[in-house]
């Protein structure tokens, strides 16, 4: 088939060469919104659509595939069930809105116990009622071989409090929720079950890789202040998400190395491992933190507030830049480097799976 | 894990004993549906939900799974995605709904060409826009071997206007759109490129299995009318699809094997395939015609409206009795047989798959 995605010589190109985001920005090319209900379409998260309503509908979805998300051996079906809704109600999170129904496409080998399918039900509505969403329907089908969850979440936000990737602008500061890189370290324990950690830094770092916390009410808390500019969620590691917004808010960014939030027991996870925690941090992904810009005179009472009202911190990690050609990492020595390729955050065509 | 699950002898029970529906009955139980904001919930095939405005929400997910539902040698990639489409908007079309939009979740091995994954959205984009909605977002996520397509579909109906399973009454005649066993004569098609038929006819039988065309404007049209007491489009078998409705309204049914509307390519490939075009009319499954009931004396009323507004045949095919024990089909012979068993319609967990 002739066109834009065909090279002029050599085998036609396959998903693996042009990864997820490539892919991404072909969907959005071959599929026009030309609807003006469509708020956000293609290439976002999340859809928001103008409902006769006041508020906007929300609608995401995200699966976790067998093999690729996740082992049966490293996580419980309540623990994959709560982590499925956790990544879901993450994306919601961002936008500053509120989940409200979810439908869950369950694809499942025909051996597969009744008691783990009841399990994993059991964590997505344990998850799902903190959140206070609830799933709806949804649908069962046979796989030949790898579990296969796909889950469709539904939610809403008032027009007046929906945050987008879009909205950066120069001079912005660039902050984060929480800490950076523990999911990445969780994903180490897992990988080496004899790492030299402490036995309260394995099961905190393994509970966060296991069972995100998706950052729902702050998410909500800062959309409600009207000084956030842009916002995102941390899935596909800091410098992929911050890159992201900085694509659709035409601009650039610094990320300060120094600033990072990132635990002491992500440090000792990276030190044991021979590895880089500001690497992970950068780079790990699956954290689902939220990353946000902010004039830098709505710095210091943005933290004060999470804090009070959460007990979640927000760390300053760059600022925004006009030249969207500028993506650097600052470090301390006084050196800088530009942000990782697309493929070293998480792109599930570029990147072998957790396991 | 001991539960209502667990027999009490003999291995933990699996999704293949008890099959789709007891499994769909399962989670039903496990995640009680308490929300009034929730008409209808997990069970049925299209979450029916209050929302602000004056119109219900719809939402429905049905997946396509590579070597389970399709292959890639026996259905092109336009092909495909009109497909995965016109299952959905089937959905909608049952319950006398509006498609709008829809989040596709592809599941992709990354060797599979860009112009492969072009081609099937080409095709979702299409066909939903012949029937009035749009793909506004998803996802992309890596597989390991086999492509997985699952589609998420949105709508709205009017509270008025919504048609549902469980409104059947005692004595009111069954009636179908269309034809029934056209789809199952086309995968025998497949299965049998040598099967000993016209080409025309072949042709006509491969298009109603690999690009099955909603009953959209139908289902609206019917809902308008206020006669229709219940509804459901036919994916799992008339036998089965009459089944869920009988169940939802507490009642029996009796289907008349004479009035099945069997097409003559569909009795010519039954023929030369040595099979029983009556079974595949009842059990075949995946022709997404619609089955309604109406009280009697509507039926003629229906049938002209429908004719002449669609040019879409509608056929009595039986009646809704009063005993919800008996399902029981009627052959001109005299004899009376039970409803196939539930695995004889389609079930993905007792049945094997299509290629």
């Amino acid at each position: 088939m002739p066109g834009p995605t065909s090279p002029k010589d050599g085998p036609p190109p396959t998903v693996k060469d042009i990864g997820e985001f490539g892919l991404i920005d072909r969907i959005a090319r071959w599929l026009p919104q030309s609807s003006t209900d469509v708020v956000v379409g293609i290439g976002d998260d999340v859809a928001v659509l103008r409902s006769p309503s006041h508020d906007y509908l929300l609608a995401t979805c995200d699966c976790q595939v067998e093999s690729v998300h996740f082992s049966r051996e490293d996580i419980t079906p309540r623990q994959l069930g709560c982590r499925i809704a956790a990544i879901n109600v993450s994306d919601i999170a961002a936008m500053g809105g509120e989940p409200t129904w979810a439908l869950v496409s369950m694809v499942l080998p025909e051996a597969t116990e009744v008691a783990y399918v009841e399990s994993l039900y059991d964590g997505m509505r344990s998850a799902l009622g903190k959140w206070g969403a609830v799933v709806v329907g949804g649908n069962v089908s046979r796989s030949p071989d790898r579990l296969l969850i796909d889950f469709f979440l539904l939610g809403r936000v008032s027009p007046d409090r929906l945050l987008l990737r879009s909205g950066a602008r120069p001079g912005d500061a660039v902050l984060v929720t929480g800490h950076l890189g523990d999911s990445r370290a969780g994903l180490e324990c897992l990988r080496q079950p004899r790492l030299d950690i402490g036995p309260e830094d394995r099961e905190l770092l393994l509970s966060r890789h296991r069972t995100p916390h998706p950052r729902l009410r702050e998410g909500q808390l800062l959309a409600s202040t009207g000084r956030v500019h842009a916002m995102a969620d941390v899935s596909d590691g800091l410098a992929a998400d911050l890159r992201h917004i900085c694509a659709a808010s035409g601009t650039g960014a610094r990320i300060l190395a120094a600033g990072l939030p990132i635990s002491q027991a992500c440090r000792c996870a990276a030190r044991a491992a021979g590895a880089d925690a500001v690497s992970w941090a950068l780079s790990g992904g699956e954290d689902y933190e939220l990353v946000l810009t902010v004039p830098p005179d709505g710095v210091s009472e943005l933290k004060l507030l999470l804090e009070k009202e959460t007990g979640t911190g927000l760390s300053l990690v760059g600022e925004i830049l006009e030249d969207p050609s500028r993506l650097e990492i600052a470090f301390s020595d006084g050196s800088s480097h530009p942000f990782p390729a697309f493929g070293a955050g998480w792109d599930h065509f570029k990147k072998p799976g957790p396991t």
